[in-house]
């Protein structure tokens, strides 16, 4: 592993596309392969378990392989040649029927696939943690009154609450995304050219037997150089870094001195600065917003790449090897470093309150102008709160007083009528209802995933 | 429109993504705003039908638009101001009532999805089109021999029909896709910062009218910031481009002057090149792969795009405002080339056929060695093999003939068995029920949309 | 132009990229080729000034060409069709000697040469104009103070000048960039494969004439696959754009609601909120951050587009057609923007003053532990700033209070020696130096230009 | 090292990028610092030597570097307290200078230019032992007849080495710009904040002491948050990387087995296939690409990470860390695949000419045309040999046939003139002009570096 990877990486997904596991995966397509063909007859019987003996990645002499890859083009290629001299060594007779029928794509893109669903099973999982929290905290603070911004100015108030459930809501798409990525990941085998000519009529039953040994689905017909899949991959990762870097990108503006209302969870050492006392980096933030930066990119190489050529593409498919797991790590990264912040986000509703008095009740205005259109109309109304508005602003008064001082105003809106426009717990519309349907969808995913355990 | 948009563009969509529809479907959410509201009474009865009455774009002053956006930031204020100075005209006491409680990010977003629908139903007709001719094309050469090429050399023989049946297999997949993206368009109607707070308690209803009478999918909480949506649109498109892309490169391959497999339709004036009488451009499958090059990288635009700040990005949310369109024209001009494509493909099986020669009889290697090796083992045939195609290559001779000659060879495989190795159709595995499984898949699809259409 | 066209791009470069413009572009190259041909006898001297006289973009059919192109695959193509037709009709005997030797690329290329370079032109004088402008303000605010921030969190103190030197060192970086590709402008001109075959023994004079007449380099030898000099283009603008979304990033942080330090020019209609009266959305700001959200990814694309087959590409030629026009809008628009902030930028050092106070003095923490240091040693020093700050914050305390009452720091700091400290004018550094070196730097160019100019 | 990492890497290049190395050169900078201070006065005199001694990369626990860098955010915090804790060991006294008056961005992006500078040196080297082999193939293939193809299909003669001198003149720009970077890494050092305030009035002083220390050109005020310097190189090396793609798909496309013309080097076990003896897979082409197809993605991400906040940017200077390295990774790796493949090209001049032939004369349909037209004026004879060309198509016979068969040619053209004509080697053009002017250009950098050295 190289200085960096814990850093902007996460541990169980890093292990996941480690040299090592990759190799297995590997390994795991040559083993059921085998099995698949000897339980057929295609193979002698006792082939397939002496090959699956063998099929074990501390076997392999790694600085072997990495070498040989050099000339060879790619792993599978010295892979098998080292598995069939571990078979020799063991079972001479098994060893011509290590990866027989097979081409070196079938064994690389099924190993991508078995470690994407790995990974992708431990994400769901991290998802589902996160969203759980972001589900209480946006009903803990369904009343919490917060300035919404828009432009990166004030606009009207808010509710956190809402906020956290517009976050929420991003991610229950991508958890959608997730599954169905999934469900669906499927094999790869079609042998030198897609037909499988090699295996005669017995093709397509080894194929099913692969499929079923690894729990993958059976596809109409290989994909060697259809990568959609692999493209719908990368961009349902991109789009989930994404959605966390947004919310990353949030809480580093509400983080600022200036601003104060969220911090990242304080822990000794993390994000602290030995002179300046008074920091504390959000240093998950970053990271996560460092992926964000980068999964565009990489889900765009990806997409790039699609138009391999022929039945096997020229360095198109080689783009993908490192360009796949590097998407995963950084978007698992980026999940994990939110459920750290998510476990112990700081927030202060003090200074969310505080700022909404930055603009001596400016921020009211809309909600003035919508209690007096009641009665004046709406666009007397307005010209009203522009007058009164410009008035607050010269004279630096605050809107409230200007409006109390104003008889156009309290001729139709008495004191009690007025402290209401300028209560910050008052102008939120239908934040309440919005906030009830994310968690309602929330919950409907929750029980599902109760149920399916159970 | 511009020079070049008829080149690189597919006039429908064109059209779709024309000033003139942009604008007119800005103007059906107001339309529908304002009947849903004055429906429940948020504003006067009277007031709905005036505002409906001015929502035309041919009274809208385009120009004056263009010019006011560039201080307002966006279409949306100047053109409801247009349209707001219309109704004023016409039944001044509605004028107050226009845009009522929305945002222009409501106008902006709720518009594109109503664009994006009207493209994508258009797509998919072609795309329907297009895949029944694919489907055609694999069934009607699912017997004609073809050299499979991996790496750009030649591997072994194949059948042209499989080549087709992977190119229709990607392009289901991104029909799926896209009746997906087709079904979810949703609405966007949050007010000033996605509470809907200046409607009161009646936001949510007003939302509901909307969707219904746009029959768009009212979403769990207004997505102002969360983009997914639209990356999620942006990739689709993005894979289809590429799918397409991938179809293009393998057509110009096989259509270069040394392969001859295949040509695109010949038509006076296309491709053509007045000094070069031999020279037949591949016009449209250059349009494609142009469009092509491009979609990955507007994709992850999109997807760059989705840190949008707060309640309202700044400058994300404008980047995508030529981003999407484009990502529309250049995959839709893709599909619109593809087809002309496959309405007059060529198909050159003579070609094909002397290709397959090339090699002296190498191609058919594998082939050999499979036959071989039910007799000889693996190991040994395979050995075998290497020797004589080694001798073939330095004495120039067919691979068929040394072997003839070959002892080795002749105890165990007669002439008429050689002659099964040697035929162009004999090595070609499960190709036919791959195709088979393929026009399934397909059949399905075309039933479902008879079905749904009847 | 388009309806967005004014508002995301800037009016003069639009105008050297219309499609008139672009169309007389191309037809200036045919002028200069006529013309280089005739003089050197190549073809009749009376046909060059007969092509000449034709080549007026008025006389073009817009629409005929956009049609024809659909089927030719490039402008070329076509408008040299309708050029001929021109000179047929006025001088028949000149007809045959139209675009005599060259190829479309020639007549593309070319002319997308000449509209960059006259872009570019353009854009340095905005440059030079928004050069002198953050000139002007560094030096200006050199003894502004204002805090510094590192991970969006306040650090120590600073001054604002020194911010803005920073911006103007990027920006003189990409002046230099932007005349190196001025100047190195180059001919493209190789006829049907490069070798300008037809031209016999004259093609280099005939290229000569070309460049001499149209002021551009001549390259060493064609380049029509080469396309290096387009991506260096690419590149060059992107990196503009980049630089000024940095300084975009920095104003509208600089411009929330609760950090008040900046704000654009006030202009009636910019920006405004019709029911939000206290909001001045930062507009300009905005669409410098599109641009600069787009053009890495049109970069990219051109850096992608580079792999052209063989003596002209399939398609990636085509993706540069509309990828450098709207790099060089997004960028030109870009410039013009943020030369309309920093026309009237309003700075306000009371609202950098204050904020300098948020932290209770900790801002200062650095510069105390540096003031102690010499007598205590550093890290003496820097355990006693700790225990301070700590003591500060949790009595609320401003920190220089907290250390007046210290003896550990009051017998080595006096009043005057802790006044220094927490004088936010004290603490930094080089940073008059620095503005010097890149206001000498800045002036060394202005003079150049001077002298050029006279 | 990853599996992968010799497969897509250049060895010398990835050692400049190993952990080992990296933390190497941030300790350079460590010990350049502290000589300046203590030189200067700044720090003690034996304070300098003393942390010189300790700055070894062997000293340092690379585990729990990594793992400290996950809470502080970056490698410099936990590598300089690694290094301090070392010098406290040795030498107490002199521990509290470690790092002085620096940041943790000084020291990371100073050992980033190092690193650089040191990449880009090896990497001009294997540049210019390639362009020598380009210009030597350029040289020895000047007269080698070849087919000149546009949009993928043949269009006119050409000879090989016009093709490969076009190859190099891309590659020469890429020279230029990198010894250009060369030069110009620059040093970083600006402390907390840029205005290296810890250093009082010294830091300028310090700052000119590091940058001759290390050789680094002293900018004019730090670049923490200007990132073009890092844009410049990123977009350096994807351009250098373009060019060697660009030629490594024309070797693949001439490497088809239908066109035969070129073929990597031999090597037993290189892109070889067990089962498919005739196939000899273009490895080095298919890493190149590969790296071709992601360079443009990776410079992407360093243009639009350039948007740093204020003094320090959040996550996006992050994401700088491994895609620069990357950048470096492929394009050396690119640079070196394609010394492999020009240190043993096999060029087939058989192959291409034969080729020539494939159109039964119709490529010199152009040189026909043009040597009727000095008879018959160009009209009439472009006229006349578009009906020849078609009877020869449709009577498949050979255009020079055709021809000779033709009054209205033979009485214009003498059977020499004719053979002229369809001489391979006569339709040139200013090949040979072109090709010396490239070489020429080579030359005067082959005798500047000669001079340089000696």
């Amino acid at each position: 592993m190289s200085l960096l990877d814990q850093l902007l990486g996460s541990q169980p997904v890093l292990e996941i596309f480690s040299d090592k596991a990759r190799v297995q995966r590997m390994l795991d397509f040559e083993a059921a392969l085998a099995m698949a063909e000897s339980r057929l007859g295609v193979i002698p019987t006792a082939a397939g378990p002496a090959i699956v003996s063998q099929c074990m990645a501390e076997s392999i002499d790694f600085q072997e392989l990495a070498k040989a890859a050099v000339d060879a083009g790619n792993l599978a290629i010295p892979l098998v040649k080292q598995l069939a001299a571990l078979v020799e060594h063991h079972s001479p007779e098994a060893a011509p029927y290590v990866h027989w029928g097979a081409t070196s794509q079938d064994v690389i893109d099924t190993g991508l696939m078995l470690q994407s669903r790995d990974a992708i099973s431990l994400m769901v999982g991290d998802l589902d943690r996160l969203c759980s929290l972001l589900a209480e905290l946006a009903d803990r603070h369904r009343n919490t009154p917060m300035v919404a911004r828009t432009w990166m100015q004030h606009a009207i108030p808010t509710v956190f609450g809402f906020k956290v459930a517009g976050w929420l809501d991003g991610l229950l798409r991508s958890r959608v995304r997730l599954i169905g990525l999934h469900n669906q990941a499927a094999l790869q085998f079609g042998g030198a050219a897609g037909t499988l000519a090699a295996l005669g009529t017995s093709g397509l039953a080894v194929a099913q037997g692969i499929a079923s040994e690894l729990k993958l689905v059976l596809p109409e017909i290989p994909w060697h150089t259809q990568r959609d899949r692999i493209a719908e991959l990368a961009t349902a990762l991109a789009a989930l870094t994404a959605s966390l870097g947004k919310i990353a990108r949030d809480i580093a503006l509400q983080s600022q001195t200036e601003v104060g209302e969220l911090s990242e969870p304080a822990k000794a050492g993390r994000g602290g600065s030995s002179t300046m006392p008074h920091k504390r980096n959000p240093v998950n933030a970053a990271v996560i917003l460092a992926g964000a930066e980068q999964t565009p990119f990489l889900a765009g190489t990806v997409l790039a790449a699609m138009q391999q050529e022929h039945e096997r593409g020229l360095g198109n498919w080689l783009a993908e090897w490192e360009t796949v797991p590097k998407l995963f790590r950084l978007s698992s990264s980026a999940l994990a470093r939110m459920l750290v912040i998510m476990e112990g986000l700081e927030v202060h509703p003090d200074r969310m309150l505080q700022n909404l008095e930055l603009t001596n009740g400016l921020i009211y205005s809309e909600a003035a102008s919508m209690a007096l259109a009641e009665r004046l109309g709406k666009k007397e109304a307005h010209h009203l709160m522009e007058e009164l508005s410009r008035k607050a602003i010269a004279e630096k008064k605050h809107l409230a007083d200007v409006m109390r001082d104003e008889p156009r105003v309290t001729q139709h809106l008495d004191g009690a009528a007025l402290d209401r426009v300028f209560d910050p717990k008052a102008y939120r519309g239908e934040a309440a209802r919005f906030i009830d349907r994310v968690l309602a969808k929330h919950n409907t995913i929750v029980k599902a995933v109760a149920t399916a355990k159970s």
